[in-house]
């Protein structure tokens, strides 16, 4: 590899050798073949029949708890849709998915912005915002593998959330489509499974099959998803049910266990190289590192220009995330960076390059 | 055929045996065999490169000027959503389909009901309302066979449309999904490129291709199309790229011809089937028999109870949609029957019954 190639921990996003294209492929043909009728026709709102089914097993509830969409962005959109005027006031993590916070914004939430540490949302600084007369009706959360975090929210944090969602009435938005990709430690509980009637969740494909196929869904309660259905059909009538039926196929084939597997054991890889590289080469870098999902967030020392690193890096060759994507305010010494569509080699040689990024924007040890 | 089978013209769908399955699945296998990067990958809100070039190429057109998107319905609300805000005057046709209605009164749209005839949207009525003070932004037009009405835009009044809208400064939405499906008399010329700066034009390879594929574009201009493809991401990032990479091969190899040809020879002799049938079975019926597409519309003699009528064919197990579904007000004694989904042994069958659906609702000859 040349110093010159770019390398990019900029994006949440698989390489392709992580997809299983060939389990794709056969999927494909035998989707295409077994069902032409269900896959080539509009189907409902509520997405493809069989795979609708196979998620609703997963999760051991009733079919018409599930919705399945193009991609879970889209289904988080329908959700804000029927929840989210001006005015309404929303829970969001700090740091947050950029796009979830520009897609709450957009539609005049009232955001109240609570940290997130090495456990996740920071569920006595909520309680405190709540007791303070924050009367948010959802609370966006991700609690798995953090976006941009890399954290994970305890098991004593959820039922503490869940407790002040109960005595505070508001609908959690479990928004967690990392899950699957838990490569240490033990897998904890949903919160949807254990409050039904309190949470509605998001997870999605894209990172367990493939992002192009665009498939994703949520799990609530069936009057909700009733109404969500309907603002799908007078969108576009149905989704994909071309790329819903192969991703059933998928699934069912047991296709996406391999390629699970597969996702699992590179992540862990690059996840424990993307660590010792920056131990080794950015000592003065800070973070918790991650038990799965595709991210490991940085603070550097306070005071840091994490905005002249990035142009520094850039110039490298080299692209991450600044923290400052991901907050209201603040964040101007961290950033984030992707290891998934990264291999080993380019983790090494791309935090060499952050590392002198880094000096070179007067950055100290 | 037992009589109890049901029968339906009520969907705009076409019937699996004029879909070409095979077609599709070489497609999908050829597709993600030579583009996996690009199908499995998360794509840009433009919609898969190689089919946004190829649709630019069909419309003489810079690539900057299209998108892609999952569906031509998901399109328009993209494009409502850009241009249409609570009080925005929008003419829209009278009747016209039955989603664009509901989804411009979402928005809040003031509606201008203009009516269609057997040429089309009556530009000498549109005019009328405008010189008595409409001061429309946008007028949404379905130029090639109507959906509900059947009828196509003659070219003369495409030509005063544009007129028009030169003279009134507003958007003409030049939604043509059916385009392709033209079984009689020569194609005219799109309003679109004769006048690029004044039109936005949708089209879908729902009746091309197959409808559960979800695949559908707009034509615009490019800063529009910038800030359209800008909601999109905000949305869902980017459409399905597996489902556009199979559309793209499809349409690249030449499967996309045979299937227009199948298509047209199929829906001609379902419309001349139903012309005559009509005719011999339910004289008292007045229609256009349409050039193309999927539906011929029906008026009944001013006063007919089109609702009794429809109950009556339903336990008959015969469905239409009445005609008050395409309106604001009106449409009583109207209806529209899609001959897409049903072969001719049943289109025969299915006008005895409405025939007989009409005594019983004391519509007489």
């Amino acid at each position: 590899m040349t110093s010159d190639k770019p390398i990019s921990f900029a994006r949440g996003a698989p390489s392709l050798d992580i997809v299983d294209s060939e389990g794709l492929r056969t999927s494909a043909q035998r989707a295409l073949t077994e069902d032409p009728a269900g896959a080539f026709s509009y189907g409902t709102s509520g997405g493809y029949g069989p795979l609708r089914e196979w998620i609703a097993e997963r999760h051991g509830v009733d079919t018409d708890r599930v919705m399945v969409t193009n991609g879970s962005m889209q289904a988080a959109a329908f959700l804000f849709d029927a929840l989210v005027d001006d005015g309404t006031e929303v829970v969001i993590e700090r740091p947050t998915y950029d796009r979830t916070l520009l897609s709450l914004r957009q539609r005049g939430a009232r955001l109240h912005a609570i940290a997130v540490d090495a456990d996740g949302l920071d569920v006595d600084a909520l309680a405190t915002e709540l007791s303070d007369g924050a009367s948010p009706s959802l609370a966006h959360v991700i609690p798995n593998f953090h976006n941009p975090a890399g954290s994970t929210l305890s098991a004593d944090r959820r039922t503490r959330l869940l407790e002040l969602a109960g005595e505070h009435e508001f609908t959690i938005f479990e928004d967690d489509p990392y899950t699957e990709l838990r490569f240490e430690g033990e897998r904890l509980e949903t919160m949807v499974s254990r409050e039904p009637e309190r949470v509605v969740y998001a997870s999605s494909f894209s990172k367990t099959v493939c992002p192009g196929i665009r498939v994703g869904y949520l799990v609530g309660d069936p009057e909700l998803m009733d109404g969500v259905r309907k603002r799908a059909t007078n969108t576009y009538i149905s989704p994909s049910m071309v790329a819903q039926a192969i991703v059933n196929d998928f699934c069912r084939s047991g296709a996406i266990d391999s390629s699970i597997a597969t996702v699992r054991e590179a992540l862990r890889e690059r996840a424990r190289t993307l660590a010792e590289a920056l131990e080794e080469q950015l000592p003065q870098a800070r973070f918790t590192p991650p038990q799965g999902g595709y991210f490991l967030w940085v603070d550097l020392p306070e005071g840091s220009d994490v905005a002249a690193m990035f142009d520094a890096a850039a110039e490298r060759g080299v692209q991450f995330v600044k923290g400052t994507d991901f907050m209201l305010d603040g964040g101007e010494s961290s950033f984030r960076l992707a290891f998934s569509g990264v291999t080993p080699d380019e983790i090494e040689a791309g935090v060499g390059r952050l590392a002198d990024a880094a000096r070179s924007a007067g950055i100290g040890d």
